[in-house]
């Protein structure tokens, strides 16, 4: 896998806004934001999706994702906000390295558009749940 | 904080299409899907917000992301998702209670709908960074 932009900041390449860094995460203001304080919470770990990364990758995601927002919210004094991870073309990933977004939402109208075209649960949930806790396995 | 329909969930008081379940952390399949096997990963702990979330349970959702993210693919057929976490009414946040979103993304038209205005790092941005490294002390 060729490197990508976040590998080259992680590697200290690239410059910069970095605003958190640990042993297995970096995050860093987005240079194209869809709000005042959008930043990306990036894994050293490089896995292009988030289905390839390991474990304990996740869980140091996961961990310091809550303070992270409580840092976000607190420099922008926006209480709303998305956090967004996308995997593959069609989802909107640009970089195909994991990153997960946290963007403030100013009001319903700024930071990420979100179009939620609801549809009922179909008949097959029964089996579309056993299908999946058959994957689990 | 008044019980939610996740808090009812977890306690088994109302059925759902569970397809995982540990600790700290329950799935079921969501009601009203995006997509064919939108997926909901709830945070036992009863936080609010994300930004209000224990290190501890962020980092057990965070750890079981990407094999329940895999089964998911697995399961549906369909490799492009979002992982989606709201936080606040502005941002679609429906129950208030911690969940993050696996929503499968078919194709560009399908699953989540994502609107993308990105703007430009404002001049503001050193001191922007430097407010939220100040308040991750």
């Amino acid at each position: 896998m060729a490197d990508t932009i976040f590998k080259k900041i992680i590697d200290g390449q690239i410059p910069a806004h970095k605003v958190y860094e640990d042993s297995h995460v970096i995050a860093i203001l987005d240079i194209g934001p869809l709000s005042r304080g959008h930043t990306l919470v990036i894994t050293k770990e490089p896995a292009e999706t988030l289905d390839q990364l390991s474990d304990e990758s996740a869980a140091a995601v996961g961990r310091v994702l809550p303070r992270l927002c409580r840092a976000v919210v607190a420099a922008t004094g926006v209480r709303d906000y998305n956090v967004l991870e996308n995997n593959g073309h069609a989802a909107h990933q640009a970089v195909r390295h994991v990153h997960f977004h946290i963007i403030p939402k100013p009001s319903e109208r700024d930071g990420l558009g979100i179009g939620w075209p609801a549809a009922s649960l179909g008949s097959d949930a029964p089996e579309l749940a056993a299908r999946i806790r058959e994957a689990l396995r």
